[in-house]
């Protein structure tokens, strides 16, 4: 954390402190890519921004309705830490409205955007040291917040024997080469968009509670599937802790709100990091949320639009020459193996962003052995800017 | 972060994970008081809120005038993680009109809330293991952040022979007895209320520069002085942290925005953090941040009422036997010695909640060593519930 200088002045030697290296992290590359997009919009150029995974539809009116007459009371204060009372029963109501299941208010935690819910959840499960297996390809900020938070991510490649997701078998071998405190998965995917099947899931859930290992599942997309049977883990185990988000179906992603269920013995851990780490969500967030539940024709609405465009990439990748396409059961991204173009998809997803004017994510972000070879595209968009899209790859690969 | 237990299956053990050892961070008393406070104002009693550090008065007007506007264009999405350029801008040029000094904006981060910028900062700067000066008295989350993220805590210990700030020698000292990478201060301080003069703040961070170590200056207080000097530690080295918020002066905790002025090295470290651990800041927090700086005149009125209120406790508390209280300088809490009435400052404050309905902070907040013979009085909410307060005290002590 630091090295030695001169000193300014003679005779005397001075060390100058460095950054850590915990935050050598890896950056979210679609976060640098929607900042490179961002300038070359500034320049004058159109942009195509299919790189990062937030809904282009707004915030639903219902919500903005009632955040202007909270915005009109104006005491805009801290809430209790772990979320307002009647936010934490209407999480507890959508349990049972979407799921048939009963859950407590009382172990409903309010977040920061998902983003919290990881960074607490890691913080109130595993010491420095904990070993955590995650699933590749994955959403980058996971490996990133687990080295940041001093834990070691142990790898689960998956691939297309089980339609990329992650099996009990997986986490036996992986179990098998040392220890593991815990596993975190995803269902819809990023970027893969599998989801896992109930059996599947249930028969791995299963192997973590034999291995005595904590279960997190990261439920941000659901809401967004197009056809395949998605269950909450909470229907397997009571004592999974489950992250969802108002960022992805409810079209929320700025307002960084968020969820979490966890186990009855994690409450009031969490309840202390949370007053420490962030002293309450945004407030006004809060009220948003609550709202969110009451806009559920206009949230379908905006789902039918992915729906189409997914039609439409699922129709004209392969006619692209991308056709090796990962499942796209849920959430709303294309992961598309570029291989026939390049072996370096970061070059050629920069090459796309300034020649094509087609925003995108290389696969890097997702998985760091094999990503070389992917690029995710996000579908979230108004259609007409997929359909603009297409016809600007077709062009610049016709090149 | 295990334990072995008798699986319900019979003939074979199963371990059930457990929480975390660094999980077992203090609660974060005064959120704890307002939850309790606001479970009796739900039964019905009439409670005061002195505990929590956040104004009385609403968001400015003119913040609210132009979050309408942005709410009505609907869009909230994700921002750079950095905040977005012309919060960026305008915050630099605040250093020009408030300090004389110039400071780019590409050294500006914006985060969520200071408690995002203590977080990137002990993260960006110290490795798990690293060990930080903090003078006690001070703000909780301090240490309790520094604990989660597999920091330590190097005690300075204040008292009346430097009017409770931290001194260059009380650094030495530390330094003696152990490696130092950090020391973060406040000024003016939370809960001492105290300015660390120009001559001070000079000595101490230049020994911190000899010593090596990142300087770290928590300056959320500034604006709210009432008379003494007061820099920002950037008049005294450019390499120093430093962090800020809209939450006090600009009286908006709710909205969960703050910001940093970072050294050059740290820029890109925090961005990558910050976009992994954080995304971006709430969006339309954005917005209210940036109005903020036109609102200088409610602000001003607001200030005037703290200004009053500490003239009314300034007064008062003596009469009522509370006749040891620290600085007041600066911050709108008064830290007052009980010693007289009690050696358990949290049974104290809890009868005073109860049988006052004066909900106060114990010190144990602030001080873990000795903190059991002090409250903390916010006077940031309106001067009717000050005087209220204290003629409820004066009832209930008198009893």
């Amino acid at each position: 954390m630091s090295e030695k200088i001169e000193n300014e002045r003679p005779g005397s030697t001075q060390r100058r402190p460095a950054p850590s290296r915990r935050s050598e992290v890896a950056p979210f590359i679609a976060m640098d890519v929607l900042r490179d997009a961002k300038a070359l919009e500034t320049g004058g150029q159109r942009i195509l921004h299919l790189e990062v995974g937030q809904p282009g539809a707004p915030t639903p009116e219902g919500v903005r309705v009632a955040v202007d007459a909270a915005l009109s009371e104006g005491r805009i204060g801290y809430t209790e830490a772990l979320g307002t009372t009647p936010l934490r029963e209407r999480i507890a109501r959508h349990y049972r409205d979407a799921y048939g299941i009963d859950v407590p208010p009382s172990r409903i935690v309010v977040t920061t955007g998902s983003s919290a819910a990881f960074v607490l959840s890691f913080l109130a499960a595993f010491d420095v040291g904990g070993r955590i297996a995650l699933p590749a390809p994955g959403y980058p900020a996971y490996r990133n917040i687990i080295s940041a938070m001093g834990l070691e991510t142990v790898w689960l490649e998956t691939d297309e024997r089980s339609r990329w997701a992650p099996t009990a078998e997986m986490l036996d071998e992986a179990a098998a080469r040392g220890r593991l405190d815990g596993i975190l998965v995803a269902s819809p995917a990023n970027p893969s968009g599998t989801v896992v099947a109930p059996d599947q899931m249930e028969a791995l859930m299963t192997r973590a509670r034999e291995l005595g290992m904590w279960f997190i599942s990261d439920e941000i997309y659901h809401g967004l599937t197009y056809g395949a049977p998605c269950d909450t883990a909470l229907q397997h185990d009571e004592n999974a802790i489950v992250i969802n988000s108002f960022s992805k179906y409810y079209c929320m992603t700025g307002w960084r709100i968020g969820w979490m269920v966890v186990p009855e013995a994690l409450v009031r851990p969490i309840e202390r990091l949370a007053q420490n780490i962030y002293i309450s969500p945004p407030a006004l967030s809060q009220v948003a949320a609550l709202a969110a539940f009451d806009c559920t024709d206009e949230l379908e609405r905006n789902k039918a639009v992915y729906a189409k465009n997914r039609e439409i990439l699922m129709d004209a990748l392969p006619k692209l020459g991308f056709d090796k396409v990962l499942p796209m059961d849920g959430a709303f991204y294309a992961y598309v193996d570029v291989g026939r173009f390049t072996n370096d998809s970061g070059e050629f997803a920069d090459r796309m962003l300034r020649e094509a004017g087609v925003a995108t994510t290389p696969g890097l972000d997702f998985d760091p052995v094999r990503g070389n070879r992917y690029l995710r595209i996000s579908f979230a968009g108004p259609t007409a800017e997929i359909e603009e899209a297409v016809a600007s790859l077709d062009r610049w690969l016709k090149r």
